[in-house]
């Protein structure tokens, strides 16, 4: 995938910097972690700092010194998840800042706007994510809207998009305006979401709406029933998935990009990902265990430190901690996926998936915590 | 100075790692920047995880993957300053842990016990800090305990020695441990101790009960009464200082070492030094600054992020923030202690001195926080 900042090799893994942080990370750690893009929150960063002063600042890669590529969400779903007070009409959302009760309205329009000042190489268009659960008439109307506002984003995004905060630097190349599939748990209304926006024709689509607290299942099937009707000659991205054996499975199902909060997360509560299952690190047990978090990995906390020392960090809720759990998890994923790309190369990711799927039965549980897709 | 785990170069100033990491700073990155030799905190190491933990884990060293030096404190300060129903008598200090009320006993020798299972290259005698203000009967007093204590610690320590944890890795070589001078604010009683302690013959002498609360002023006229009676071919370190300046004039009078948590407290709430002087982060005239924190810095912060960037970084509350602050603050400080290194060596240490105290006026107000001991 050649974007302006970067060529990205797919399937990829997003690591999600919220708020122009992959949280408790230094960018020279990602970049040695191998994240080829990671993801920016445009609720989050329109709030605070504002995007006008991100694009005066020369656009998100410049703010947050991050040369590789950038992917920023619509702001539709933290405006579902996280503000208060919304009012949803066919113009737009009118809700209240979760920072401080200001009143805000996002319309396609605006969240273009917001997201050309960001400058991010890939930008959503701006989507209702339909909620878990909603019947058939609700999914159906939800994504009607959705289908109107995929239209309007992209007509606003191709009047607007010279406005761009980097437009000098990158001469001929352009930012990717994406589609959001929605449709609820709705095969047929994912089949007809897919089609419309494919006579829209864009660069690349999403799958939204899942990771909103269906059975793992469930997800599966919509993300099943729906790739077949999106072009496998463009990106295919699902949102806001996933555990490890997922993002393995989807990926070999044909998804080319996934963006999750769930390793980040999880390292902040102490919930590790490795190559024997998943273990909570404040877990007893690993009070005198001088061994790695991961025998298999090579990162530098398990280069470095011992089970015990981060049982310690964790239960002395030092920062650090989090810092080293995070290291880890992201190292987890972003190595999962190059064993991805590296097994499609060989012919060999069946044996792969099973060995994944094999791993996640190991140590917690896995309802444990769901990732949740901020 | 040649210890154990590494030769250290004088002045030296030691960052304060409490609980086992200096705060939010990965122990790669202390390397980077130089840092020679931190502490660990006695009392914090004995609550949690435990001194025989940490024991039967190979010691501070091996626990928290530092190769470099380590010093540890008698527990005495943080006995006082953070525990709850303390009662002090002849044999030692009653308290209740600030964690879970639990009760516990400290005593010179049992001071010494956690220490030697701690393994610092560095070990400090059990001592009372004196508190401030305190008149001469009382600090008359309680200097009498410290030295009665400092006897103890000494006895104990020797006898125990060889029980430290990484006896068979560093045949020949021993743990040190330091006599601490206090005597409140009375030189006479500087002198007194200082010279008590000398005829007890450590292999290097602290000065403690500063940094109490008193003026800063104070605190340089009793360093300066009591270093002339401390010998100047052994170590004299000075607990718990102080703002850059007062570090560069302390090591010009022929202070050795000194730590503080001031640089990496003063980071995590957005008080950073710099060659311009004093700047607090969160204020809004930085909001669009793309400068570097310090143009004169080349610490990895300063060359990759600007002003603007670790402003929104504190102002959205997000971890990085802390870590980018006190990586900062920690090259601030090291920094400015290598250069005086240099400047002896060169004889322009006067100038060091003077140029250093200019930059002290600029910025925020030099008397906005004290630096406090821990």
């Amino acid at each position: 995938m050649y974007l302006p900042h970067a060529a990205v090799q797919t399937p990829v893994f997003m690591p999600v910097g919220t708020q122009a942080t992959v949280k408790a990370i230094p960018q020279h750690l990602l970049e040695e972690l191998g994240a080829q893009i990671i993801l920016g929150n445009t609720y989050h960063l329109y709030l605070r700092p504002g995007h006008e002063v991100i694009r005066r600042l020369g656009g998100l890669h410049q703010f947050m010194s991050w040369p590789r590529a950038l992917l920023t969400d619509s702001g539709g779903f933290q405006v579902f998840s996280l503000s208060e007070l919304r009012k949803v009409t066919e113009e737009g959302v009118r809700f209240r800042s979760h920072l401080d009760g200001s009143s805000h309205f996002f319309s396609p329009e605006h969240s273009m706007d917001v997201q050309i000042a960001l400058g991010a190489d890939i930008v959503m268009a701006f989507d209702e994510c339909t909620e878990y659960p909603a019947d058939f008439g609700r999914a159906r109307k939800s994504l009607d809207l959705t289908l109107c506002w995929a239209q309007r984003s992209k007509d606003h995004f191709h009047a607007h998009q010279h406005e761009r905060p980097w437009a000098e630097n990158f001469a001929g190349q352009n930012q990717s305006l994406f589609g959001i599939v929605q449709g609820g748990m709705f095969p047929e209304l994912r089949r007809e979401a897919a089609e419309r926006l494919v006579e829209m024709d864009f660069p690349g689509y999403a799958i939204g709406g899942l990771s909103v607290g269906e059975p793992r299942t469930l997800t599966r099937e919509i993300i099943e029933a729906t790739l077949p009707f999106l072009p496998a000659t463009k990106p295919r991205y699902v949102m806001g998935v996933g555990y490890p054996e997922e993002i393995v499975e989807y990926a070999a199902m044909g998804v080319d990009m996934m963006d999750c909060v769930l390793p980040t997360r999880a390292a902040r509560h102490g919930l590790l990902f490795t190559s024997e299952g998943r273990l909570n690190i404040k877990n007893r047990r690993f009070a005198e265990d001088q061994g790695p978090l991961d025998p298999e990995c090579g990162c530098m906390v398990c280069s470095r430190y011992s089970r015990a020392y981060l049982r310690h960090l964790f239960v002395a809720q030092e920062v650090l901690g989090s810092v080293l759990n995070t290291v880890h998890n992201l190292a987890y994923y972003l190595d999962t996926m190059e064993s991805v790309r590296d097994a499609i190369e060989l012919g060999t990711l069946p044996a792969l998936v099973a060995r994944v799927r094999a791993r996640s039965t190991g140590g917690a549980s896995s309802e444990t915590e769901r990732p949740g897709s901020q």
